[in-house]
């Protein structure tokens, strides 16, 4: 499952995913999959991997969201569902069931009910990666990610179960401290990062220069709502090539 | 918000909700509206409530859903949405105007990400109730929910950040521990409490003890797959409506 994102970041020579998050303002129920199927048709040479949030897209159903997972693959890139899944045992393999009916290449999963393990062992069934939330930069994800569990901190302990439990990656947000960012670096030494946050959140790219290759780079709003989502898309792409160059 | 809650049970005679997690065996995703609109027809009588787990109707789209939902609100009942949001600010904003329009009264929330009293605002501006995670009974869950948050236990700083938020209710799993459950009623005196687990996960009817008219018991599995969900869904009424009455 690692190969084949790293595989598709070397083919593409990009690590960039850009985030489908459509805004209800866009338009209708019926006309999401246009809006996303417009932005990857203008996007998919500069990037390797999109990311539909659930919520964005909660109104489209079955078909439009595998209509959409395949025009992603047939223009060689993977597909994230950014599902946060937050649930256990049967429901969540109902959720891994139909994710990956839909088409999608991994999802995102949050630890709070506990399960990581599980989660991983049946995603890996259906082909699924799981990219396990771990920490996020917004003042009150403190609470939980920089609480005590185990003795440690929040964020630390979901690492070390992603770890060992060999998920697919990890959620670590690009806007997180970079002290943070580094704890996180010596627990997860072959996991993929998915860093949300650049752009329009206002986080820079120091997270690339700690996990290199291995860093997905999401950005979402700075590119679906640019007037030229291609021009920008190709910004970032050369912006993060630029990062890993230069070390 | 919390009194059209109360409106529905008393009108209904019934702290029943039934859980629409319809298994990936029952059919494709053209089959999950008709199979719930069945069990809604057949039990309406019965429950003030139902639940529809999105990771369970996943495949249904904005039109399904709506006529699911509107087809609960002719029969005199409401419709939580099992959502377990995970996210936050502007993903929050788009997911709750979405399942607004779809015609839920109200979702589920996980306090993960921190946010609980803003999504609770927002949530009120949609005409949307919040029911906040609290305490799972699942062994794992413990890892955050009795974590340490702030100097107190994960389940207890939830609790607090509801009722201080002035929250519609908690998901307080009917499986946790007589103790637990009792601490949580000491800090939320006034909201609901969606208490998941009674019945095929072995959950027993103490929490009804404890919150006795505040209790929204959830059954799911043990209704939908039996050969009279009618039938079953009369016997979990009465024996709730028993509960209270012996009290």
């Amino acid at each position: 499952m690692r190969e084949k994102f790293m595989a598709a970041m070397r083919e593409k020579k990009s690590q960039l995913c850009v985030g489908l998050d459509p805004s209800p303002e866009t338009g209708g129920p019926d006309d999401l999959l246009d809006f996303c199927s417009d932005i990857v048709e203008k996007t998919s040479d500069f990037c390797f991997c999109y990311k539909p949030n659930t919520q964005y897209v909660l109104p489209m159903g079955f078909s439009e969201i595998k209509a959409l997972n395949d025009l992603i693959h047939r223009r060689g890139c993977l597909s994230i569902s950014d599902h946060k899944l937050s649930d256990i045992g049967s429901t969540n393999r109902a959720a891994l069931f139909w994710l990956s009916s839909m088409g999608f290449d991994a999802l995102t999963y949050s630890p709070f009910p506990g399960n990581i393990r599980e989660t991983i062992d049946v995603a890996q069934r259906y082909g699924l990666g799981i990219i396990t939330l771990t920490l996020m930069s917004n003042p009150e994800a403190d609470y939980f990610m920089k609480g005590v569990v185990q003795g440690i901190s929040g964020y630390e302990f979901t690492a070390n179960q992603v770890a060992a439990s060999n998920g697919l990656g990890a959620v670590v947000g690009a806007t997180c401290e970079v002290e943070d960012i580094k704890k996180i670096h010596a627990i997860l030494t072959k996991q993929l990062i998915l860093a949300p946050g650049v752009g329009a959140q206002g986080g820079g790219l120091d997270i690339v220069r700690i996990f290199k290759e291995r860093t997905m780079v999401n950005v979402s709003r700075d590119i679906i709502t640019h007037e030229n989502p291609a021009e920008r898309a190709h910004d970032y792409q050369a912006l993060i090539n630029n990062v890993i160059k230069e070390m």
